[in-house]
């Protein structure tokens, strides 16, 4: 049978994928993605054949793996991070409809909710919410529910695509909205470059964070009530009760 | 300078590991962690010391890490999935204010609800809120209003610790208040014994769900508004508009 895996290949740094990811890579004959992370692993698959579409042609891109795992091709379709939170993982399912001759298979890996929450410290120890703030495929009204309702919650959050050219002012809407609920004094934290060159942190409040000027390489943290700085470090606590 | 790497070690089987995770392993003398967790791995680290501490010891845990490390062993304190997802991260940190001389290093995991979500197919593509419905640290008041608020913004919901003995209806409580501003009729889905023998998944309704028996090494599903059913897999769209 035909068979495509979906690769999460995690935040970047070649060690930083799963043993799992890396066999499956190494069986593939066709490696497809966005260049950015064929560039991340070319080196180490000099035998392999890569494929790519450009940023946005995500559907042209999955067509591309089917017809290439129609050809007797073992494929994998590579992500960033893990390839089921805002990865291809869906997307490969939704196509794959039109090619029910080809197996898939999705090799989970380390998204950049967690990847950054191990620079910053302990940020997601307790329950929360992952929000992307990108409104290309959302409603901008229903991020700005979710932001309400994961700050009425106490909810640790995470945000991805928190900036971008055309949004420069989104990562400051959304502290304004959080900040109806959540105190100014709330911990937050910022990593960018996460697991490649040039990775940084910072740690910051909430009324710091919303003047801070982000890019589309940023992760962005804000804790809950209890989440405090150790050391330098954004800890959530793991739970409301004396441990 | 005395270290501590805090490592998650995916959900089971060794290959779910990071190579750098593996690599952490391999440089440590001493390896720390739950029985069950040990288990895991001490088949391929033969030269290594072991020391464990039963479950709900946790403090105890941290606390022999950092002696260990004082007597200058590189010790690895190890964690099932991720090591900052309601893992040890955290509380390494906090007994770490007693160890200034201490240095922590936090690699990170592929956690439940990603290989899970990797498992049942792709229902984490879309913003997702992780809740744990133990309310052993945490007021259950607190759970319902986070379940409340993750069900009002129509987050993909996936929930950690969903059954104990003591707390059999729990989910039964929990799929009821999802049940307020979710349809009964969403795509959920379980996963069971993730990465290790026994690994299984069921995709159903939330009103089945309300009524399906779980254990604690279930981890629970519950999609938005758009989730649906491909091919016997749990997908999420990635977005409200046409793609």
């Amino acid at each position: 049978m035909n068979k495509i895996y979906v690769v999460g290949i995690g935040p970047g740094a070649y060690e930083k994928m799963t043993i799992e990811a890396e066999e499956a890579l190494k069986k593939c004959d066709t490696i497809i993605g966005y260049t950015v992370y064929i560039d991340l692993v070319k080196d180490h698959f000099a035998d392999k054949e890569f494929l790519s579409t450009p940023m946005r042609k995500e559907v042209e891109r999955c067509v591309m793996a089917f017809e290439e795992a129609n050809k007797g091709k073992t494929v994998a379709m590579i992500c960033s991070g893990d390839a089921g939170v805002y990865g291809m993982a869906g997307l490969i399912y939704e196509v794959g409809k039109d090619y029910p001759e080809t197996e898939i298979k999705v090799i989970p890996g380390v998204t950049a909710a967690v990847s950054g929450a191990a620079v910053l410290g302990a940020p997601l120890i307790h329950d929360f919410c992952l929000i992307s703030l990108s409104d290309l495929l959302t409603p901008w009204e229903l991020i700005e529910e979710r932001l309400r309702s994961a700050a009425k919650g106490d909810f640790v959050c995470c945000l991805y695509n928190p900036s971008s050219v055309k949004r420069h002012d989104y990562l400051m809407k959304a502290c304004d909205i959080l900040m109806e609920h959540k105190s100014g004094e709330t911990v937050c934290g910022i990593v960018n470059n996460i697991g490649r060159d040039g990775e940084g942190m910072k740690v910051m409040s909430l009324k710091e964070l919303r003047d801070t000027e982000v890019d589309m390489f940023t992760t962005v943290f804000i804790g809950n009530s209890q989440t405090k700085v150790i050391k330098g470090k954004m800890v959530t606590p793991r739970g409301y009760k004396n441990v």
